[in-house]
């Protein structure tokens, strides 16, 4: 028979199977990984959530496991609600705020909003893989913007909402996935300056914004831009991605129905027993307390790659030195390319994420992502070195 | 500023907001609903699944809250396979499987696989009002076949095959949501004969094929046809809808490739906490025994319905008697609309689902939906006699 497959499917070969291969290599205990996005699992707070677990399962199992609502447990959407006041979005509620299947699936809920064929959007160049690939199920014309290390090019943002329009524009303004960039507060106030009255929605991917190590916080788009703004939040990296539980904060009252209904036809709601899960967690923990102690290790891990690159990398290399996060942003000199690099470290058994499948059409770029979150200071230590003498023999050549 | 939705958006008031009102008036105590197609909480295990929980995080904590791959926990997609082998599909095995949110998302899924816009699909006249509304994101061409009281009209189907070549035939051979129907063996194996070797695939929804309380198992569209069937199935109704774990059994190798491909475009993976609780409760006790209480319980509860609708609906209405699942189709006699018995009989406080949202296109439609899993039999008795006495009053007029 003939396998008559949708177009949507027959264009997802972008960027390949990239995240298949992070994934792939991320449990294999005998590579040394620096390619992925995982948290460290050393993180996360399994005594405290199995207590909360089985509260919600001993006093409200029969709540826990029958159907639930598509916007999403109503007290975690308080609880967020507060958490979001208290970072100075002053006038978020529960009502705004809808969950999702991770921020992952807050992505999809947004690119089916609004994009038609050939609808104009625009992202960061360099800007998130997974992002790119949920985007182009939709195929999009998208418009980059490029991003330098005060954030998105405020020229650039400039030109492309007044000559195409974007129905969006998607930015990670804190620790950007995968260049560990954060937007200045003056950038912010620009970009928020010019897109305020036009038709472009700011989408804010923000999995990072609470994993701050040095410096202060910034202002989120949501303050400065209200309902045209999309907040998007997720538990995946200050206490599990397993659970798969994000949420959209979304103040635009017909955008967010649109997008609950959508979220219903998709797959009814996100799993309630997490989401109460989740909700006791947070009610009889401190989050701050913990995700203090992700900062100090991250921080610590972030110091450790930064100086043994200073250390091992020669010469003509440069990197981002991330405030936060989970990635480090590094570029080959002399126009090596990354995806070389990648590919001769792999056969040295240490995997990096070569920056190509990160751009929309660049490609043979010199730039690579670090991940410092998910090994320890003895394996940064070996798995830069080795990339060090592999970088100078690409040199010699 | 104007909120420029992508069509699919615009399009999705497709049988308006009436899941929303069932969830609704699921959970509004005051009302005697027949109108869900909620499991009765009595039927989940709740002590079960809290050992399998707290097992789960006790023994193997980082790897339930960290990341996972986009098709499934391993060991529950072969516990999986092995209860489809025990259930005659005998060459299932757990690479045929992909871990969905509910079989919800097997259902959204499916139709990006296949829809492009204008694209040909069947379904049953009528058939599941949550299938019609994810199937219309996509926009495709509906044909409707007509389900009959041995399954679909087969004629109807040769018919549209031929005529039409749809890129699925979407069924509910097992105890239909919304009639309680189910496909004889001979019509399974006439359409069975119709599908092979023509370029559609037969997409077997089956959420309540284990709830039998009458009669024998019949033969799964996965044994007629093996890679020509997608078989649908959930957790939803013999364990926890809550914990939205549902898969697609689909033998088509590169099918089931792009699917995953896209299953992790749009969600990375399903929360893999819930997958080990359910594998753990799998493991650790015995399904058929919890499922024969399931049954019991329906059985009953469906007698009880049954038996006061014998007893107090008037002469002219009838319906279906269901040998399984959740559901008695019901029709009112002299060509009434049961959109108004819903209205007369919501006043009095019961709720009823109306026959219309679950046809592509007829209305005020004599049929309605009553659901008996979730009450207790007084409450049963109470509500039928209510609806009885309203259709009485509308034979009067």
């Amino acid at each position: 028979m003939e396998l008559r497959l949708a177009k949507r499917m027959r264009r997802t070969d972008f960027q390949g199977d990239f995240l298949t291969m992070i994934l792939k290599v991320a449990t294999n205990p005998s590579i040394i990984s620096f390619a992925g996005g995982l948290p460290n699992p050393a993180s996360f707070p399994v005594e405290a959530v199995e207590v909360a677990a089985c509260k919600v399962l001993r006093e409200q199992g029969k709540i826990a496991l029958q159907y639930s609502t598509p916007a999403g447990y109503l007290p975690l959407r308080e609880l967020l609600a507060d958490r979001c006041r208290k970072n100075g979005m002053k006038n978020v509620t529960a009502d705004d705020i809808l969950i999702t299947n991770g921020s992952q699936q807050g992505l999809d809920i947004i690119a089916a909003a609004f994009i038609d064929e050939d609808d104009p959007i625009m992202v960061e160049r360099p800007s998130y893989l997974a992002a790119l690939q949920v985007f182009h199920l939709y195929n999009p014309k998208v418009h980059t913007v490029e991003l330098t290390p005060t954030g998105a090019s405020v020229m650039e943002v400039k030109q492309i909402i007044e000559r195409e329009k974007p129905k969006f524009f998607y930015a990670i303004p804190n620790f950007q996935n995968p260049t560990g960039l954060t937007y200045s507060e003056d950038t912010r106030k620009e970009i928020a300056d010019i897109v305020r009255g036009t038709d472009t929605f700011l989408v804010e991917d923000n999995p990072y914004g609470e994993l701050r190590f040095h410096g202060e916080k910034n202002t989120s788009f949501n303050t400065l831009l209200g309902e045209q703004c999309l907040l998007l939040g997720t538990f995946s990296k200050i206490v599990s991605p397993g659970l798969r539980i994000g949420w959209i904060v979304c103040p635009h009252k017909e955008l967010r129905e649109q997008m609950i209904s959508y979220k219903q036809r998709v797959d009814m709601h996100t799993n309630i027993f997490g989401q109460m899960v989740l909700a006791r967690y947070l009610q009889e923990n401190d989050l701050d307390t913990h995700i203090e102690k992700i900062k100090t290790l991250y921080g610590h891990q972030a110091q450790t790659m930064l100086a043994a690159m200073e250390q091992h990398f020669p010469e003509g290399v440069t990197w981002t030195r991330p405030d936060g996060g989970m990635f480090i942003w590094a570029t080959l000199p002399h126009g090596l390319a990354a995806v070389e690099l990648a590919n001769e470290a792999a056969k040295a058994g240490v995997a990096i994420a070569a920056g190509d499948p990160f751009y929309e059409t660049d490609r043979n770029m010199p730039t690579f992502r670090l991940n410092y979150t998910n090994c320890d200071d003895d394996t940064i230590v070996k798995g830069i070195t080795i990339l060090g003498e592999i970088i100078r023999k690409m040199l010699k050549r």
